[in-house]
């Protein structure tokens, strides 16, 4: 029987490689080469956790010391590379598995700051950026603004799931029912996100101030 | 009777505050939603200071670990969201509260790398990087080369104040009056700067050389 | 008689100073003032070597305690300020310098991850992200995709570069012979590269795809 440490490690490797697939589809738009798509890939899957364990000073960080996390990685942009037709067609389900691994990273990043000794808002808000952290590098490093910054509910999702961990942890739960009940939230609420088009509101801006703004964007 | 510490700390989220409001005010200005005006507030008002904490070693950076910063980035955010017609008509003001959050980051930032032991000139460095870092990762986040590297005295104002910081611990004064003076130098610096369009040099290119890097960019 | 680590440190030096012309010429050739000059020119010849060293817990790094990098960048940044036609003139050397300072940098970067107990798949890619870190944040900050993300072949010469230290390191070779032999192989590749046009492979896209992804750039 598999107990929940090595169930939780492998969803770990799977959101990894979901995520690294996502940043090797991105480095393949803009024509990067080989090595450009595996760096993409490997950041992707683990800048987030990475920058999580420098703020937590948890040195080095656990992607450095796994070498597993690299394989899966690499594995990622090779399939990528070579079966770019065949991802690109599978878009929608790939959407899924994005929302289990942010699902994941949020679970897992929260629980780690927790057991850092992180206070609760902080741990949060760490399980949230373990999520996050790696697509808005990849955003980055392409010199686009990052999606999460601007698209559906994907950050806030990850917030509600490392939130219920956090809550759990105050509350006395073991983490093994606050993390399963974090996981299923984000997932679900990601997935309607996608499934209804449920967006952030945006600021209001005058129609003038918005000319204004183009006027000053064009002229750079 | 307030003391120099509080005065301090009090100073220290204004400058949270204000820097978090500017980090906003770029958000909306490229319509992000409400999570990323979020992050770019918490960005901006937060990231100068986190990036000397992993610098010198201090983890978790204390904008992790006093939920103030937090709550005082998330309300300059929110007030940035439901009254940014407000906001923006009272730029010059802001302008000032901008150069007071800059000096203070200076000042505090190269006192507490002093602390940490690290030498007086990399200390200078570190209290002037404490006061820019926040807006350079906010511009580099809109993918916007950052204001920082090309506008007017900004940097070089937060440097001599962090430097004053510096020579004072050198030469024996009392962080009281040392950090004072540095403060007013940085502010006044900058002040002078808006008023008068102060700027930096820039270097010398050949109109050809020019035409030619122009030509390159443009075929890209 | 110059002992190997006295030459090992002054060619360090040497990278840095190379490295620091390059993140000044970009500087300059996108009109930054004389500030974003020289953080462009610190920031290229010392970033590679300030994230292996927050990676592996060597903090504060060792760009910040000694002043000799810093005094190195800021000479880079000023020579190119002042004579910027000279420098731009010669190119060609440069890029030989710049290929010197790669291979010395993948060298040292591995030496120093092995040294701090890092695995030898993990050292020998700290090394190549010391000898291409710098360079990467100098792309981002001026709002370019990295270079070495979609040039020849400049980041695996560094990775060889680095994996032969890390092989001798394995087999117990002595430093002085591993290193020496990383280095010259790290040289020799990238030279050739430039030499000869080597380039790693890009994806397969089909022709309608590339003009789908155009199409949605174009509409941003």
């Amino acid at each position: 029987m598999i107990n929940i440490e090595t169930l939780m490690h492998l969803l770990d490797l799977l959101g990894t490689f979901v995520f690294g697939v996502s940043g090797a589809v991105a480095a393949i738009n803009r024509r990067l080469d080989i090595f450009g798509i595996l760096v993409l890939s490997f950041v992707t899957g683990n800048f987030g956790g990475i920058t999580r364990d420098l703020l937590i000073g948890a040195v080095p960080p656990a992607a450095l010391i796994n070498a597993q996390y690299l394989l899966v990685s690499i594995l990622a942009g090779f399939i990528c590379f070579f079966w770019y037709a065949g991802i690109d067609r599978v878009r929608s389900p790939m959407l899924l598995f994005d929302a289990a691994g942010l699902s994941l990273f949020a679970v897992t990043g929260a629980e780690k700051a927790i057991e850092y000794g992180l206070s609760p808002v902080m741990s949060a808000l760490l399980g949230m950026l373990t999520g996050i952290g790696g697509g808005m590098l990849r955003d980055m490093l392409i010199t686009d603004i990052p999606q999460v910054l601007r698209s559906d509910l994907y950050a806030v999702a990850a917030l509600v799931g490392a939130s219920i961990v956090v809550i759990g942890h105050v509350v006395g739960l073991s983490y093994g029912v606050s993390g399963s009940v974090g996981l299923v939230s984000c997932f679900a609420l990601r997935y309607m996100a996608i499934r209804y088009g449920w967006h952030l509101p945006v600021a209001n801006i005058s129609a003038q101030r918005r000319a204004e703004i183009e006027r000053i964007d064009n002229e750079r």
